[in-house]
């Protein structure tokens, strides 16, 4: 099986020599052929040998990671952005620990999920199967590159990262690692391939790799993805933005609203299942809102809010229509007073991206109403919009949380990083 | 919940007003909404309430059809076209009948698919629902128009139909019809909508409808297939082409190989799911391969192969690479003879569109390693790739066969049609 699989991908200009996005997909592609007929020892053993080698590695990581860093602060690189860049020896640990925890996770691929039998006597099997080869886009953090490739290679695939130029020395340096550690066990090195062009053009050219590439992941900020789903010929799986709701309605107990509320926005307000924007039905509204106002304001939150939130809350700034759809990852929140569910419901449809949205309420039928018009990954009756999240919902790893219908939504476990097949077993049967 | 979804779609120019394709898309997104509230029996009477109307509107659905076919003749359209575009009593008595036989299908929407009970006392339910609006784009064949619709209704979509122009008079009768239909009953008549503007710059539009549209369909030849993966920024389910293969191993049994090969070759050729190339072991084609090759001769097969096919079959032409690639969809066969199954592996990875393959084999252990290693959405031991269709397969419907690995792979039935969305049970929980 030594061909190369070029036929479906983009034409080549002939006497130019492949581009190194070209070379490096249709190895890992050659790879994927080898890796979809590994077993789950053989691919738990590579995951181990792989966390050995960061842990062994540690030194020349950091030192690597140091020259990125550098790099970094001589163009200004801000000091969020250059933590986030940074490796040390306990950063290592825990990205080694977390490869040791993939390799825990059951394989989600070879296994049988229905079968069919005909009354010619066909029996057909739809089997789960690795989707080939994947392309992921991501920004400055490394240790996706450690992740998305440990995700990858349990489940079968091969993998083809493009990381930020700012994290560039270190990814060379982790593929380095991770590839020294593969060519130590049975599973091909080509299978993980890490993008060294740092330039537009890897990641323009990898976007129409079809026949190259099966499927691409951005994973990043709201350009890096629109970037990704406005130019890809390659199926994408959209994650990412989240303008999520947190609906107050007039049943609800003032302590749990209160809390799910804060929780919802200053926990962690830099994520994408964070709230932007509380729903308060008009009667929780007059003898509610104010306290609760009172608690958002002492964890520094600013507010703005429509007319009906500014005559109870003075503090409130004005909320434009941009607020409404703006995800501010920010301590800042927007408040709009409604007089039902479907006010709240159209308010959501129009401004919501689909991603998480809550109710909380001590009435049945509103909440019951909520979780099946409301049109979202994930939709909650009594809880905070945090807990979107393939941990929080036990899957035991997350590559992402996808924004769109097809394939996965919401949180993505392992499985949605696998395919399926059908295998056909028959006698001889010919169709009439 | 009477807001538009405009806030995710293109940009609009101000002061233009919006285009049939919008207006029409924006009208689909809000009955998607009534639409996923609808029971199965609501939408099943509407189906059975679209198959009456087909049979009582006949005479005027033929008088719509002499239209196009008028014009088609006019610009020289050719017979077998034409065929495929005309209506009669029969045809629309069977298209009914097969929107009746969607009603009685299982609704794929509204299951419980997956539970979740977390430590903390989350209750996650994983439910199937509808896509939401579907955009199909497909070229003549007026049933295809009322086929997609009763399959998106059926699932709780809402569905925006572009058909070719040649078809345009037929389909907008189909469609007020069938919208005439729906208003008699319980679903809103604006979850049917056919595109009447039928230059490609409505297709060009629907491409990039995000926000409005959730996924396209497309359904037609390599071309229109093309550009709609080339050009959609929307998600798209690509269905269609198949360069299938038909491989026969040394052990094969002459007869079964012969009667699974002249049935992927000659039962209907003009099909994705019929063979386009013939791999024989060596050892199979000294014995074989010359009577198999007057079979298929004898029923005007023209057989083109490789150096060694040609040696044995001297009516045969030298098959160029070129060939290999074509999916001719008519009496034309490649023939390759090879050594072994990794060679033959080999040539489907190099050739091959993904779409169904088969091995003919006595050998247990080769048919094995044929079903496991060969990735296609379909791999056959001793039965023809014709089977590759969703009624074949039980499902009792097709929407289309996908080649991609996202979401839906093979023959698509119903649950194609579907997505998940997460409904998360709290008492209260917040994020720690």
């Amino acid at each position: 099986m030594s061909d190369t699989q070029l036929n479906h991908s983009t034409d080549k200009v002939a006497g130019t020599s492949p581009s190194e996005v070209r070379l490096k997909a249709a190895a890992a592609g050659q790879a994927a052929r080898l890796m979809a007929a590994r077993t789950t020892e053989e691919k738990n053993a590579a995951l181990v040998a792989m966390a050995n080698a960061l842990n062994a590695e540690a030194a020349s990581l950091i030192a690597a990671n140091q020259e990125d860093l550098e790099r970094g602060r001589e163009n200004g690189t801000s000091e969020s952005l250059l933590d986030r860049l940074m490796l040390n020896e306990e950063r290592i640990a825990s990205i080694a620990e977390a490869l040791r925890l993939v390799a825990d996770l059951p394989d989600p691929t070879g296994n049988v999920v229905e079968t069919i039998e005909r009354p010619n006597g066909l029996r057909i099997e739809k089997v789960s199967v690795p989707l080939g080869v994947i392309g992921i886009v991501y920004e400055a953090r490394p240790n996706v590159t450690v992740d998305a490739a440990a995700l990858c290679l349990k489940t079968g695939n091969a993998v083809v990262l493009r990381g930020g130029s700012a994290a560039l020395s270190t990814n060379k340096r982790i593929a380095q690692v991770l590839r020294g550690a593969l060519a130590q066990t049975t599973l091909p090195p080509d299978a993980l391939q890490v993008i060294e062009d740092a330039s537009r053009a890897s990641v323009d050219e990898m976007l129409k790799l079809n026949g190259l590439l099966d499927v691409i992941i951005p994973r990043g900020g709201r350009s890096l993805i629109d970037n990704v789903v406005r130019n890809a010929t390659v199926p994408v799986i959209e994650t990412g933005a989240g303008v999520c709701h947190t609906y107050i309605d007039a049943s609800a107990d003032a302590a749990m609203a209160e809390a799910i509320a804060l929780n919802a926005k200053v926990q962690r307000p830099s994520v994408c299942n964070s709230m932007e924007t509380l729903i308060v039905h008009e009667d929780f509204a007059k003898r509610g809102l104010r306290p609760l106002a009172d608690s958002l304001l002492s964890r520094s939150v600013e507010l703005r809010g429509d007319e009906r939130t500014l005559a109870l809350v003075a503090e409130a700034k004005p909320a434009s229509e941009e607020d409404y759809a703006t995800e501010y990852n920010d301590y800042i929140l927007n408040i709009k007073i409604v007089d039902n569910l479907d006010e709240a419901a159209a308010h959501i449809a129009r401004f919501g991206t689909k991603h998480s949205e809550c109710i909380v309420t001590e009435n049945e039928e509103q909440a019951v109403r909520f979780l099946n018009e409301i049109d979202a990954a994930a939709v909650y009756h009594n809880a905070s919009t945090r807990f979107t999240d393939g941990f929080e919902f036990g899957f035991g790893a997350e590559i992402g949380i996808s924004t769109q219908k097809l394939h996965a939504r919401g949180p993505m476990g392992l499985p949605a990083l696998t395919s399926t097949k059908y295998r056909i077993y028959g006698s001889g049967q010919i169709r009439g």
